[in-house]
């Protein structure tokens, strides 16, 4: 686990941060932020909303950015392990094959066999625990086989990777009034957050968005300490079972809220999504929905930008959305 | 059927079409031109491809800029009647809801029953008929019934509608070295090339793309006449049994080639879509299909366009895709 602070979060480590990322062999893609034109929602006709385009990233979400930072600033030659169901298990998996590192990847036992078989096809190694063993089974690897865990939401190289789309946004829009981003572990809303206020944004607004079934965070800044529950969501990705600590941190200094929405309107904004051309997983959706659904306070007339975070979705899975 | 010549077709005309486009009050978006940037493909490394996401536009592909033009240009109270199991029936019916006009669409009675609910929940008026009398029953509409017909492809207020979206392109890139578009009966073709040709881009090449199995404006360019044949495609839009007269000439004048490309090499195009985060339709992707699978000559260092021109695709129709 990573014992850094908030006060380690600097612009100019965020800067250089930026730099690896935007040269990294990984192939990190500045994605392109877009006007959303559609009409037919109400709030579209009363601001001006920009998505921006994670969902097009290199292996299908932001989460490569951080991984991009983490590989570059790691020995090479070492021999990594992490958990993962998801979008970070499948960039680690990436960027092993591209820098040659072993890698392994401990998997909860109900994620979707397509998945371990994507990250083996990138020669890592899988191993399928019950979730409740996950933690158990990386630290025998640490301890055991001598592997370096790598964090998938609480680690500061990742956190200033991911500050590299808060500092993006800020190259087209120097400005934004409000910034919305989806919450789970806290990692990609920690960094933006970091990199948009440390920009000298004082003025722009951040808010984080949590499944209700799943509000890690929302919890956290309740309590004033980062905790955990029993979460449950269809946005898996936002369903960690505890904010992470460095995230904590940064999102309590620099985050104006955390909204909630519910799975029903993460699935709709799915389906709106698509029928306006984008493929964008639920995760992805939920800074969408809390927009569409009117949960960030005050839009009227403002420039708002909104974070797609990815688009790894079966098209299988899409059947389970409303039309 | 529009008796007007390549002649009428004047970058004035066109410029005209535009303004009346980007006023209109259906609400027709001068949509997205974005980098391709996923480096998995062959081409994309070797030339700077930029995408026009039209599969984002108002009722989900370029058919509502031409739809645009031709009702601003009708009489205002008219009764229109058009065939088509599409993309133009769905814009043809929101633009009739909008401007408060009777209309009917003579679909095939393969066409799938959903878009006939779709076309109807616009308040339009819907006959099923066999395609060999599709146009008989359009003839019955205009003579018996007094309505005026709308070509779906064929007409020149429709064209030079479309030709908006080669102006739109110029404006992002003034000076394209080459532009690949989709060819069905030929109207978006035709109203690119102009707009891009008359604008002064003597050197910039165009091409069109067509499914191997209604190659009608392939054969028509050979026998130098407008020629029909029975199509066969997944790309439907891209599958009318005729390729238009007025489109044939503009395309005689300012189209440097058609190319062809297999369902295969659309399907797999769509996928490679889907896996970048883009709901794009068949017919919306064989430009690109065209391009990442070589069919365009000397692309090496030039800028290219891409116009995926729509996204209306159910979730089920994805399952017919590989992954």
């Amino acid at each position: 686990m990573d014992q850094a602070s908030a006060d380690s979060v600097t612009l100019d480590l965020l800067r250089e941060a930026r730099e690896t990322v935007r040269s990294s062999p990984l192939g990190v893609i500045n994605t392109p932020m877009i006007p959303w034109c559609q009409t037919t929602l109400p709030p579209s006709a009363s601001c001006r909303i920009q998505i921006k385009l994670e969902n097009m990233q290199t292996t299908g979400s932001f989460k490569i950015r951080g991984v991009a930072n983490q590989f570059a600033r790691r020995q090479a030659g070492g021999h990594f392990v992490t958990m993962s169901a998801g979008n970070y298990g499948k960039s680690f998996a990436f960027a092993s094959k591209h820098y040659g590192t072993k890698g392994k990847v401990v998997m909860p036992e109900t994620a979707p066999e397509s998945r371990s078989l994507l990250i083996q096809s990138f020669g890592v190694e899988v191993e399928r625990v019950p979730t409740s063993c996950l933690m158990t089974v990386v630290n025998r690897c640490v301890q055991e086989d001598n592997m370096t865990f790598l964090h998938s939401y609480d680690d500061l190289d990742l956190i200033a990777g991911h500050a590299s789309l808060g500092l993006e946004v800020l190259e087209v829009l120097p400005r934004p009034d409000v910034v919305v981003v989806c919450c789970g572990g806290g990692g990609l809303l920690a960094g933006v957050a970091a990199a948009i206020k440390l920009s000298g944004c004082d003025k722009s607004r951040i808010y984080g968005v949590e499944p209700e079934g799943a509000c890690t965070m929302y919890r956290s800044l309740i309590e004033n300490k980062p905790v955990g529950m029993d979460t449950k969501s269809v946005a898996s990705g936002l369903a960690p079972p505890s904010a992470g600590r460095l995230p904590f941190e940064l999102c309590r200094r620099y985050v104006e809220g955390i909204v909630l929405v519910s799975d029903g309107e993460i699935k709709a904004a799915v389906s709106t999504l698509y029928r306006a051309g984008l493929v964008v997983e639920p995760s992805g959706a939920a800074a969408f929905a809390a927009i569409v659904n009117n949960k960030i306070p005050d839009l009227e007339g403002r420039s708002v930008v909104c974070i797609l975070s990815g688009g790894n979705m079966g098209k299988d899975e899409l059947a389970n959305f409303p039309d």
